[in-house]
């Protein structure tokens, strides 16, 4: 076998043999096809595409690149889900003691934020203590204890899907759907999760800009998901707006507590409610109703378990940014547009993001919304308040934001629904 | 600049900016964009193409990454012949002197064979004590000397396109009329040569297997030359079967001998003198008749001379391969077909080419053609000799050549013309 003849194939439009895949995949992961060999295959995979069997065995041969967790020695099944990546989607912090709190184990591996998108770990690393790297032992123990687990994913899980993914973002070729399918779901399946829910985010903050990409994308998921023996659903969802009135790390941290409380904003509270019957419905578990696990208490319960078993302390201080800076409406009418990618751009520019893997992010930074699309707002009240460690941040924010929000004298928005689709 | 922004910009079929391009072909030059961007970069431009303003823009971004020679203290015209190779392609052995021997001077910067074309430079090695390696300062003296001069091209002209090359080698990025033509015409450019004859292969042992494919790349090529000042022609001529009956490299050596001396194989004259008539008109000199240079002995002392003057021996025994072996006709009938690349590939794996950039070649390695396609062959009589320096490299050899060669009871064959189509 040879890396040339495996991309000549790709080139050329051909099909990749289970064979091929599997060689190209594990000699690239021990080193011995260079980082210049893969890139040009991947450029070809993104130009000339993959089918469904390509993809699954692309997936496969990832897994079979590093280890493979196992949960058979809990007495409940598993469930997950994993988010796209969206401005102010914190969904996975009250979801996951949710779901927990109604009956099925959630192992979840999580990631950091890159780029305008934040990443569950960074939101959790804001409560002081809270540690995110386990060992598989120590998980069982959290999921034991509290019956969700948020951590990082150790060096062992599909390694060659770590390697490709940073490959993949510095030579152009992110954008491929049979690449992100297989990224996505080499590291869930790898997870061991018995089912799992899939949340495609649609629009502006989102990496899929429009409802045919984010379907085919979450249609090549969940077929690689039910090929692979894991109960797979996906929601096709809004991101053309924040999600909720909090962007930025511990800013989302503490409106996820509220949610718990049982309250928060609509719409995570419904995106929230609406995952976890998914997750709980794909887990076969029909224990207590979400909505009540919100109102009793239970769900805060298994959420500071969790805190705590991972050694954060859910009852100290959140992070605050030194700085805020209120913006306010330039007119009085209806907010017709609040566009997702600008405010978390903004938010990335406050400090909440981090523009190299290496770089560290301020937990404090990031936006608060004062009003969402299809509100009401008055000439000169507050709309978004910037929160920021140096004053020197707001500048660049601003701009960000600029062209990023409309008021319109009395229209009713066009927004997407909040879920758009269901897949399954 | 940014690599990721050029490469999306060529995945997305754009259309690159010369600022672009010179940015990332001297960013690259320099090692600032990585292996692995470029590789994704010539991948997305092999399946998405580049127009002609920037194939030019290419083309002149790999000239200024390095050095332009010039020829103006000279007191005749340049002319310059390129290959795009093939098996038996040893016609500029005898094109050079010639061409000088009826007036105009042959600067040619020529490279090694690598897979089963030969190349030039170790052809005229397997001549005794010839040196390939000249400063510009020498080759100006051979020039004034000889007429001609050929030899390898030193690191400083068009690095970019000696790094490209060898990327596009191993990432199965080769195959791109606009890279091809852009590594052909930047060195060919540089070179500083007026005028310029281009013979395009066509068929099984050259690179452009259909003459359509060839006629893109002549014409592409052309308008580059043209583009840049350099009065350029393009012959597409035959590579279905091998030129001439000697394959290897003393062994091309001693054929280019005969032709020099008045005799030689008719498809390597008629080819040779073709050649020569356009580089002389594209020179504007019309001095000696080249069919007159080659009977009169002037090619000859041309030859004499350039090799003398880079320090070969002329008159020294040519290496000969320790073994041989003959290949007999398998029944008696017309030879239908005695394919290109079957050939080449035998002679390769008999040594006369190598494997890696590193590997020597054997000189006296090869394959010595008794009949050509269209003669009459009897059964048992010798079809070819194959030349080796150990017995084991016959079965290889003898394997390549299976299925190459048809003896046909009395049909004419279908070969192509030996000189297709011009193009200017």
């Amino acid at each position: 076998m040879d890396a040339i003849d495996v991309i000549v194939t790709k080139r050329e439009r051909g099909t990749l043999s289970r064979e091929q895949i599997d060689w190209v995949v594990g000699a690239y992961t021990r080193g011995e096809v260079a980082e210049e060999q893969m890139s040009a295959l991947a450029m070809a995979i993104l130009l000339n595409g993959m089918d469904r069997g390509e993809i699954a065995g692309w997936t496969q041969a990832m897994i079979d690149s590093g280890e493979r967790m196992d949960w058979s020695a809990l007495d409940r099944p598993t469930a997950d889900k994993h988010s796209t990546g969206g401005v102010g989607d914190k969904i996975t912090l009250p979801l996951a003691p949710l779901v927990a709190a109604c009956g099925a184990y959630v192992p979840q591996l999580s990631g950091r934020g890159l780029g305008h998108t934040g990443g569950t770990l960074d939101k959790l690393e804001s409560i002081p203590g809270w540690r995110a790297s386990l060992s598989q032992e120590e998980m069982l123990g959290v999921l034991r204890t509290a019956g969700a687990v948020v951590c990082a994913a150790g060096g062992g899980l599909a390694p060659a899907d770590r390697k490709l993914y940073s490959l993949r973002d510095v030579t152009g070729t992110v954008e491929s759907i049979p690449l992100i399918a297989s990224s996505i779901m080499s590291k869930k399946i790898a997870e061991g999760t018995g089912s799992l829910v899939l949340d495609v985010k649609v629009g502006s903050g989102a990496f899929m800009k429009t409802v045919e990409r984010a379907r085919e994308l979450a249609t090549t998921m969940v077929e690689l998901g039910t090929d692979a023996g894991v109960r797979t659903v996906a929601l096709l969802t809004a991101m053309d707006r924040p999600l909720g009135r909090a962007v930025g790390n511990a800013l989302e941290v503490a409106e996820s507590v509220e949610v718990l409380a049982g309250g928060g904003p609509a719409d995570v509270v419904e995106l929230t409610v609406r995952l976890a019957r998914e997750m709980l419905a794909a887990a076969g578990v029909s224990g207590k109703d979400p909505e009540v696990a919100l109102k009793d208490g239970s769900a805060m319960d298994a959420w500071r378990r969790m805190i705590i078993a991972q050694e954060g302390d859910p009852d100290a201080l959140l992070p605050r940014a030194a700085e805020t800076m209120v913006v306010t409406a330039p007119a009085s009418g209806v907010l017709s547009r609040l566009d997702a990618y600008a405010v978390g751009l903004a938010a990335w520019r406050l400090g909440a993001g981090r523009a190299r893997k290496e770089d560290p992010v301020s937990f404090g930074a990031g936006v608060t919304l004062h009003a969402k699309p299809g509100d009401l707002v008055r000439a000169g009240a507050p709309l978004l308040t910037l929160h920021a460690d140096e004053t020197a941040r707001f500048d660049r924010a601003l701009s960000a934001l600029a062209g990023g929000y409309e008021i319109a004298p009395a229209s009713d928005p066009t927004l997407l629904p909040l879920v758009i689709d269901r897949i399954a």
